[in-house]
């Protein structure tokens, strides 16, 4: 049996697969409308986010199969203090296939490995999020048709932003993929990230300056600039209007420029570019669907009733009295959970959030 | 493509169109029962109201169609500070058609106006909710089998209820239908209502006494006086008892007088009303399930995949610089919407919220 | 028409059907998928409980039936004031079909009397919970093939677990059952349990060493001893570790002990007893979907469309002015609800809550 934590989960011949199978529904949606009949999917959202498990429970029903809902944890026994994998082995009872999505990092880790049913993580606070970048992954190869050759422009928050490095280490796996890096100073991409870019041998450019970016860039992935972001609130005023994409900006983009976006967005886009022919972050949000049904097809079918298998990056040694130094992560509160911990250039890890 | 702001957006010929269509499916389920097999209605639910949200689901079901929903703005991204527009969109890539309740008013019209697929108002804060009153209208009509020649009671609160503003308007429209409005002199239906029944020339009584008003009813709508409506609590007192309906203050009726009440009821209809053959609000529950079947179809099969067309009503023009002078309005929060204004023999409203 | 409230609702010839249908179902699940087509089942639970809720969803879901979903009463029209009787006529309206979690003691008995649908009581507060020793049952029933010559031991909470009374009292109703209760004392099975077993001739052993017990036992229930119940903090301390369940204190039990708790565990049982033989915990889980899906067949045939009928137990007299001293009864909250009472040897109980 698969589950999949991290897009890295999935090899790039099964990512191939996944989106070949995405691009078939499209073309051929009544070739897949029974495909999970009798099947349920069941979606665990211990946090609220009301597009990713709509997405999902679209997916599933666009497959024929029916849902478990579960729209936040107001709603379930872990206010009771049922453990993450106490609840994957409960839902394991009911469902085929457990879409979950928790605060703490790591959780999806913990109900993979506990689970008897293929488990996707729909976000596991601010550590992994696959299907987002599935999402991204099938919206750019629509456009395109590959990934090789093109110049991705990331924008905005490049050190904190989850879908950034999700998407960057994915389009990595790609030959000739070349990065542009578009923010403010303080919110620059991670040394570690820059360097993983650099060892693949990418060319990356950085800049503070979007407009004289965007004439090069074939894709560009907006996300936001938070104020909490800024020590200095002067600062956040005199920057945040560069990093808002309008109309204006565009003027000097190619023609075939998709941009995206993972959503919710506050202002960052201007909805003046809604209808522009490069806006392509409404159709990122069906591809997220179609993405959703692909995955959930190959897990179902990856099922052979046996123990999950998972990747090495999720295997760990024992480290009785070890205690992960990352209050969000899931081992802080998990019932009897043996630390487990891996190590990395960088000195030992936490397993579960990687912290 | 349409959608459904308020009841007065669907023509008398349309109303009349959906009431058969509902009065069909109550002779024929069994031929409605796959209708909308494959298709998906999304219940986004801002503000909760489980009656309505379950209506509107049991509905789709009944159709053989299946359901995204959202049952609290608690587990929605609207706490991120999504805009209705962008919801609307994102709802587009999943659902076939929207049932939104929204606290702020003119919400269903933003979603209307930026969906890709039909929006039905369930409830836009105390601007409209016409499948309330489609659920009154099938009620009469089941009742009696027509509009005109019948005198209609509304009794409580004429001057704030939503309800009995959208049915009262609801019912001018056919010809020879009279009023009696019963109510407290500071809940008395605002002038301006009062004008338009006489303009329509409708004939009019309004009073205080209940109990004299009941022989001469062939419908009695009934609705709560709440305490917050009154400057003084001691009329309050006084009062609350004249408007609770009783089987004593039935004793008078025609023999098919029909009650309504758009329900939930606190105590203003004692519940030993209810086995009173003129008790009808309960079987009102189930008229509203019947119309909002009928209206989803209705509004399927309108579907063309153009963009919506809405009635003159919901047409404005730009005001750089309006303000619109109601909280209550979507204008305060709702991100870069344009003001637009309409003019009116009252003068400039505001189009979203018409205040 | 019928409706349970408790387990006690239905009889030894019921329960027998009830097993048998549930063991049919896991032999031949293909033969139910589709038995409850067209039908819908209402999970109004006023009080969240994903694990219970799902289970019902699942179990309808199994059955080829669709789900109206209220996860908690945040979402309800409860907040407006509505009556517990009032949306179970609603809801008549929407479903085939209720299963009604509720925090007041009595809620289930006050719906059940209103709706025209069969209600499936979910717990209403500490009072009953059938369907969970439904779930008790059939694991016992599958593991043994039998009830009768079996000792059946609890350990934890006998005082106040809700789950506990309600299997003892099951149980008690099949020949030569025997009990061990292994609790603290201060947790002690109430003097008038004690007395109906004695009443019964049940053999039964008292002890407060769960260790010792345990190579007598066919069957473990084990619950949770909460600090709450304790007046004495060290006293709780002191023990609390006596009535965790390890792999060493199982080191002689009989090798066919089954081992079951009612869930959500905390760490009353290690998780390293979950790959024991005997640890029956998850499939209870299981369980307990396929006797909802027995009972909800049962229900549904056996609906006549006539008035509910209800066991003797739920039949009072009318006491004007009898005021329950429950403060968590719903006849404390319910509108125009008329006090009942019945006479018991220990004298006159409140019919809605019993106490």
């Amino acid at each position: 049996m698969r589950s999949v934590i991290d897009v890295s989960d999935l090899s790039v011949e099964e990512l191939g697969s996944i989106i070949a199978t995405a691009e078939d529904i499209i073309e051929n949606p009544d070739a897949y409308a029974e495909r999970c009949r009798r099947k349920k999917l069941a979606t665990l959202f211990f946090e609220p986010s009301t597009r990713t498990r709509m997405s999902f429970e679209a997916a599933m029903l666009e497959l024929g199969g029916s849902v478990l809902s579960m729209s936040s944890a107001a709603s379930s026994s872990a206010s009771k203090g049922e453990s993450v994998a106490d609840t994957a082995k409960v839902i394991t009872q009911y469902a085929d296939i457990i879409a979950m999505r928790h605060p703490k990092e790591g959780a999806a880790l913990v109900a993979a490995k506990a689970a008897g049913i293929p488990v996707i993580n729909a976000g596991d606070g601010g550590h992994c999020h696959p299907t987002q970048t599935l999402a991204d992954l099938l919206t750019i190869h629509r456009r395109f048709g590959r990934f090789s050759g093109l110049n991705v422009g990331f924008c905005g928050d490049l050190k904190y932003g989850r879908t950034v490095h999700s998407l960057l280490r994915a389009l990595m796996r790609y030959e000739n993929v070349s990065f542009t890096l578009i923010s403010p100073e303080e919110l620059k991409l991670p040394a570690y990230s820059k360097a993983a870019i650099e060892n693949k041998g990418c060319p990356c450019v950085e800049t503070a300056d979007l407009e004289a970016a965007i004439p090069s860039l074939d894709v560009l992935y907006m996300t936001r600039v938070q104020q909490e972001r800024f020590a200095d609130r002067a600062e956040y005023e005199r920057l945040k209007d560069t990093y808002v994409l309008t109309p204006e900006k565009l003027a000097g983009a190619k023609p075939h420029l998709a941009i995206l976006h993972p959503l919710p967005r506050v202002n960052e886009i201007s909805v003046r570019v809604d209808d522009h022919p490069g806006a392509a972050y409404f159709e990122q949000v069906k591809n997220g669907k179609f993405m959703r049904m692909a995955l959930i097809l190959f897990l179902l079918e990856q099922n052979d009733g046996g123990p999950v298998r998972l990747p090495g990056r999720w295997t760990g040694e024992e480290r009785p009295g070890f205690v992960c130094g990352n209050p969000a992560c899931i081992s802080h509160v998990e019932q009897e959970l043996s630390p487990l911990v891996k190590l990395t250039p960088e000195g030992e890890k936490c397993l579960y959030c990687e912290h």
